[in-house]
């Protein structure tokens, strides 16, 4: 494996924790009055088509990180919708 | 241009514009209490970590889409200094 190869694998790894923060703070506050639910839809909407992505290059790192994402991003908008005016 | 391409390069697009909506929530409310300081700290270090990679790969696409959100992150990220409690 690379440099390069490695770098890519690490940027994965890392973009898949990133909405994890923000779901543990919603989770603990059960408050999400400013959290904005358009970005976690253009995140949905994103993550569809970079798994579809994936799927088309056979991309494993790609796909496994972008479902990882919308599993996160599908519970933020679940909360988000809960606690929206809390 | 092939489909996967187009279909890579406007996930890149979409995926570019994710914090845009949440830093204008922020912006016009001057309220970022519920907001997660530590997903746009994880997503500032994804970016560094994908701007180096385009570079490496020479994959402008790579570069500008992070560019754009590392931007947006930067923004935000000193919103959510500024309006922490409020």
């Amino acid at each position: 494996m690379t440099g390069i190869e490695i770098l890519g694998y690490s940027a994965c790894a890392v973009t898949a924790l990133t909405f994890l923060p923000q779901v543990i703070k919603t989770w603990k506050e059960k408050s999400a009055k400013n959290v904005s639910l358009m970005m976690f839809i253009i995140a949905f909407i994103n993550e569809v088509m970079w798994i579809a992505y994936g799927v088309f290059r056979d991309d494993m790192v790609i796909i496994v990180t972008n479902v990882i994402m919308i599993i996160m991003c599908s519970v933020m908008i679940s909360l988000k919708m809960k606690y929206k005016n809390v």
